[in-house]
């Protein structure tokens, strides 16, 4: 594991991604994390081009109790012209008290010349002063080779001289940069190959996403000999993103059998991936390789009878290696044995109950006849099959009625007032709610009706909220369906109403979610 | 381009999708917008396996007018034991009409007993009476070989054997399929290259993104020989999705120069991208290759002025190409080209109409900023062009207030009803609305309210209502976007509303939608 690196960029290059804005707390909180997953390097960010950076270095040297990862400060070469022990943004990399700094330097000579605005001899130098400056400070100097590969195809020659000139500096790695995300993997594969031939400069591989090759390319160069890979977890990063680290990482470790990562730390890849998605407020890719919640999610009831016997004949990995699991999804391809596989995954052991099962194949074949969809409400399913298994539905209260009232009037914000009327804890609730829309005022109302019996419905927070109008034909006589996420703190859910009405759906789904979330608190009706 | 093969499997593969769940009428509308993008066959569905499918076809046959794409019906080889002819299946794939058939078949051995739980032998008669029977009775077959990768590698000879047998039965194409996904690009490469040396059958490739590679791995096949490559519009697909087929396409016409589908098509990628997804209700992914909305998009700062000299210097491609465009960060999507070519071609001359188009831009940036998305509601949009070309907005009638009460009573179905104020027609008129929902009762209740005034309404009818939650990290708090599409029997238009309430949003469009149907009339206000 010791000699290949896998190096995050995250907090740097990751952090360029549309929309995402890291305080220095959420940087150090991703920092964390990226060390559970057993990263070898986190490239922190860029200090001296902005104050969050430097506050980020100066509080990771003091709160930061890495067991795993290395930080790297990331900077660039030194201004042409200048001396490099006396640039203040070079002066600025050695601040950040890192054991190592990775320098971005051009490799382009268009971009040398029309971007930098210098000539191809002074950018040699550039990087040559800056690495051998820096390397002559105790740092370990890792090479950023900025459009190296636009740049091999335009000049060969001097891309390969900006190789030379920093590993002769002293840098450690040069990393052979994608930036502009447009190569296919033997393309990247012949450059790094070729590169090789010519130096015994360990090289590394840096890639983007922009034809969906980030991951290909990233393998298809240590295929070739690189020995260094970065990229980003979750793929964040400007345009279409960097290479998924989670995902290069699982291919090399899983796939290639390298061991790059300590397995142990592998298995909390979901965890920590999507720990990641809560400070970056990223909502996670359900389809993202190894942690996406589909990656293991199975429907075809084709497969749900082999899928017993034999899940690997379905599954291209073991998921538990990286914290993911098999689930199947009940849908209307559904038959008996992925209904059992799903109550099994539920905690309901069907097997030995024909009769219990064929009760609920031909409720969920119903239902989905007419617009149910079961695969992605997991919570209301289980509400059902607990109905079927022990003859009643868990119920915490009786409705009464409810109503909602949403008005409107030139030049001023339409509103929407809700009543609900209920029977609860022994006693009689009713509750009028305000919101900006009548589902918004319905669960005000209806919280508002069960805070006295059910103080635990505070901790709940509705989290999204879907409407899927089925059977389209018909306008706005058709069909609603309404998909709701609940979460506590701890854990999310999903319910499911089906309605003519998208405010009868809502209410069906609501009322699933809160019976859900008191349901799975052990709590008992009052 | 006609002997390469784009083979689309959106409505069948992509389908399998979690949460994905489409009606005929989506299905037919989406197989529209495939064909406009240039595929070369379109997958419809399994006849015979569900109604739907089933229904689809019937339809399409008459409904369908496709200017470029094939229909494509998919269905698995006749069952163990049985005959081809009488098999109620294979008669299902013939009662589908289309030219072209995609058969399913097993060519891992342990799928094969294990799974199909039939012996060797019999699977290659299955495929073989299959193939010949369907391509006796003049049908084009291709033959989707599932889990060949996996199954070549348990079992080499087996896998060519299940090749030769369906080339031999008459297959036109036999497509190597990575069912399980956890393909790396070499791999591939390798299967196909040594499956061609020992037969001269057209090869096609289809894979899944589970290793993040499904595109590289297409590519890889392509490379090594396939002539025919599948994917799903988006990567929607079971798990973790099946190639991008945008991706795909992209990148062998724009990276590889192979000329696969009309150049004009392909420039209308990222607007049919988009459609299907609103067909679909998956939120586009805004860092999705090519047609995402963040694809072209450069943070400003560092670059800016490079950019201002050379926008190729930093973009892998033009992104034109596919329909796209460049936006630094700090700026938008709507450019003045696309504003300046939508308008001319709802019929508006802006050339040599700098200001206006200036105004056009900056007012639809700031709408986009708020959630509008005139992409799928020209109607809107040409309603907003003609107020900044003439300075005023089309208005048929003053509203003055709305109302809806939707209630609901244990055991009774919840009912809406609605109240609209207004002047037309030079005077007052308040009418209600019943409905089985919100909007329903709103539609009623507008049109009881114009309709003394406006009696061309009666030939409106709506014919979809789409929902979409905007910024769901805040659950029911969120911004609400509704599209509505109205038709008078011989157009049909689309017009938008955005609001945080859903009914709000849903009056907007509704406004729109009326107004735009009696302008396009010619009738003047009353």
């Amino acid at each position: 594991m010791t000699d290949f690196h896998v190096y995050d960029t995250t907090l740097r290059d990751g952090a360029q991604q549309e929309g995402l804005n890291l305080s220095v707390a959420d940087k150090l909180t991703i920092a964390r994390h990226l060390d559970a997953l057993g990263v070898g390097y986190i490239e922190g960010g860029w200090p001296g081009a902005n104050p969050k950076d430097t506050e980020f270095f100066r509080r990771a040297a003091g709160e930061l109790d890495l067991t795993c990862a290395t930080l790297a400060a990331f900077g660039s070469t030194r201004r042409a012209g200048a001396v490099a022990a006396e640039d203040p943004q070079v002066r600025a990399l050695l601040d950040a008290q890192t054991t190592v700094v990775t320098l971005v330097a051009k490799s382009h000579i268009t971009h040398v010349t029309d971007a930098l605005r210098t000539t191809l001899d002074e950018n040699l130098a550039m990087i040559h002063d800056t690495v051998s400056f820096l390397a002559g400070q105790g740092r370990t100097v890792f090479l950023d080779a900025e459009h190296f590969f636009d740049g091999f195809a335009l000049d060969p020659g001097y891309a390969m001289e900006v190789v030379r000139t920093a590993s002769e500096a002293g840098a450690a790695v040069v990393v052979l940069c994608d930036t502009n995300g447009g190569m296919l993997p033997p393309q990247v594969g012949d450059v790094v190959a070729k590169v090789l031939t010519d130096s015994d400069t360990l090289l590394g591989i840096h890639c983007h996403n922009d034809t969906g090759c980030a991951v290909a390319n990233s393998l298809a160069a240590v295929d070739a000999g690189a020995m260094h890979v970065q990229g980003t977890v979750n793929g964040y990063g400007e345009r279409t993103g960097n290479a998924d680290l989670v995902t290069v990482v699982s291919n090399l470790q899983l796939k290639q059998g390298r061991a790059v990562v300590d397995p142990e730390r592998l298995a909390r890849a979901l965890h920590l991936s999507h720990a990641i998605s809560e400070v970056t407020n990223v909502v996670p890719y359900s389809r993202q390789p190894y942690v996406g919640v589909s990656a293991f999610a199975h429907k075809a009831g084709l497969h749900a009878s082999a899928l017993k016997v034999d899940p690997d004949l379905y599954q291209h990995t073991d998921p538990s290696l990286v914290g993911n699991s098999m689930r199947t999804l009940v849908s209307d391809m559904a038959g008996r044995a992925s209904i059992e596989l799903k109550a099994r995954e539920l905690g309901y052991d069907l097997s030995g109950r024909p009769e219990l099962v064929a009760r609920v194949v031909a409720r969920v074949k119903r239902l989905e006849q007419e617009g149910w969809t079961f695969d992605a409400a997991d919570a209301s399913f289980e509400l059902l099959l607990r109905e079927e298994v022990t003859g009643e539905r868990p119920s915490y209260f009786d409705t009464e009625s409810w109503r909602i009232i949403t008005e409107s009037r030139p030049g001023q914000e339409s509103v929407s007032e809700a009543t609900v009327k209920l029977h609860a804890g022994g006693g009689r609730a009713v509750a009028t709610g305000e919101g900006n829309g009548p589902v918004n005022a319905l669960d005000h109302a209806l919280r508002g009706a069960l805070a006295t019996a059910y103080p635990e419905l505070n901790d709940l927070e509705l989290i999204d909220f879907r409407v899927r109008i089925l059977d389209a034909a018909h306008g706005t006589d058709a069909t609603t369906r309404v998909l709701i996420e609940t979460g506590d703190g701890s854990e999310t859910w999903q319910t499911l109403g089906v309605a003519p009405n998208i405010v009868q759906a809502s209410w069906t789904a609501l009322v699933d979610s809160f019976t859900y979330g008191l349901l799975r608190r052990g709590v008992t009706p009052r």
